[in-house]
């Protein structure tokens, strides 16, 4: 196998662990790849820890040992986490999103891989130290969010469905109150799909009354999970007292008025 | 601002234009982040471009003049590509997949991110070429696989819901008989979310006789879109005959029996 440049080493070091976040490769593994000496690798990856560090593009975490290695941890710095919520918040509050009834349209953000990715990563470094080991959210708009922030994470995501479906096998059901259509709901997860007892974290694009993410802790409890934290991408600010204590919100909704069109969402402080 | 050397702008180019795909970006973007002249930056780009071609680890294609720049294709190398399809197919293939019903499990496998980031990267190698400006498709076990091919053709995702939601403003809905389902449904599609006559791909997880892809074609028909092309991550041998001509499959359903319990699964050739 050919020789490799320290150059040419660090473009391919940098393509395949930013690609793999906090997967644990072993020094070997690139030892192979390259032909060089594990100390060469480690000097390489010196370089790319202290770069990244210092661009605020990400951490490089060395683990010594036998079973040992490096992995990528995603992070996005302070400034640019602020900027890209800022940004979010104004093209959210634009007057054209209120819809008849005084909801908000947002699915087309929702589903930006752009954004969901950005959110996603900001979600995983919230949740990281918690050591999650799967993301939780519910069928159909905080997909998105939940499976970029699955990702950056490094685990699986499972995502509850709003009916029993004939093609997943027994599921376990609970009815909630949905703030959103005001009615009673069915929320339903397949037995096969989550293990007793895992460590989770629970991630939904909106918060009112906290209805349907108190619905997703209830059918959770009935799979013994550990629920670590509750990530939502945006809250309203009423009614203040949520069904939900514990949860982290990126962004608030301080207003939203039909006649005149009115809204603020801004940056959660 | 401080200088960077060779190795730590290889570095942080490497991370910035990998994580940015498809995106052009200026050289002047990263002549300003670098301090350094843009032939500098030409330089570091052509290491660059080697290195990932080299290891097949995607296409750095630089475009001359005033408007042009540098922009990231991800790419899956044949042999990497080769070595998942048949990996996914054998952890399809399971025998403990077969849901009453003769259905397949595989919900899991759909929802995780590493596998829909893989899928999403073939998908997006085959249909960039078509330059679609939107990918298209249903709620909710393709939602990964499409906000992934999606992203790495850094293009927005629309996703058709199952009813028309009260919050999203006035709709266009049509019926269709799902095969899955075995029944008529309702598949609707916001006005809003997608402009008249644009260039679309349509990702889906399972085929089997066409009619969810039918109607998909019908109702993208109302918003006078061009479908570029029809993705599906498996389509059952049978029957033959789908509803959907022209559409491309990454891996095929060859057979399953619940009595006694067989199932193969395979990449299609």
């Amino acid at each position: 196998m050919e020789k490799f440049k320290r150059s040419e080493r660090l473009v391919a070091l940098t393509k395949y662990l930013t690609h793999h976040p906090r997967e644990l490769i072993s020094l070997g593994f690139f030892s192979e790849m390259f032909s060089a000496a594990k100390s060469t690798i480690s000097e390489d990856l010196v370089i790319m820890r202290d770069t990244l560090a210092g661009l605020e593009m990400g951490v490089l975490e060395t683990l010594p040992g036998a079973g040992g290695g490096v992995k990528f941890i995603p992070l996005m710095g302070e400034s640019e986490s602020e900027v890209f919520l800022q940004g979010l918040s104004q093209q959210l509050s634009q007057p054209e999103r209120i819809i008849p009834g005084g909801f908000l349209y947002m699915t087309d953000l929702l589903f930006d891989p752009v954004i969901s990715a950005q959110a996603g990563t900001i979600f995983a470094s919230k949740f990281a130290v918690l050591n999650p080991e799967v993301v939780i959210t519910i069928e159909t708009k905080g997909i998105p969010l939940a499976l970029m922030t699955a990702q950056a994470l490094h685990v699986p995501l499972v995502v509850i469905r709003n009916d029993s479906r004939v093609t997943e096998g027994s599921s376990v059901s609970i009815n909630y109150l949905s703030g959103s259509t005001r009615r009673i709901q069915t929320m339903s997860l397949p037995r096969r799909s989550l293990r007793k007892g895992m460590r989770v974290v629970v991630i939904d694009d909106f918060m009112k009354a906290g209805g349907t993410a108190k619905g997703m802790l209830e059918l959770l409890e009935e799979f013994d999970s550990k629920v670590l934290g509750v990530g939502v991408l945006i809250s309203t600010l009423e009614p203040q007292e949520k069904l939900v204590n514990d949860y982290i919100s990126l962004l608030e909704l301080v207003d939203i008025e039909e006649q005149p069109r009115r809204i603020l969402i801004r940056p959660t402080h």
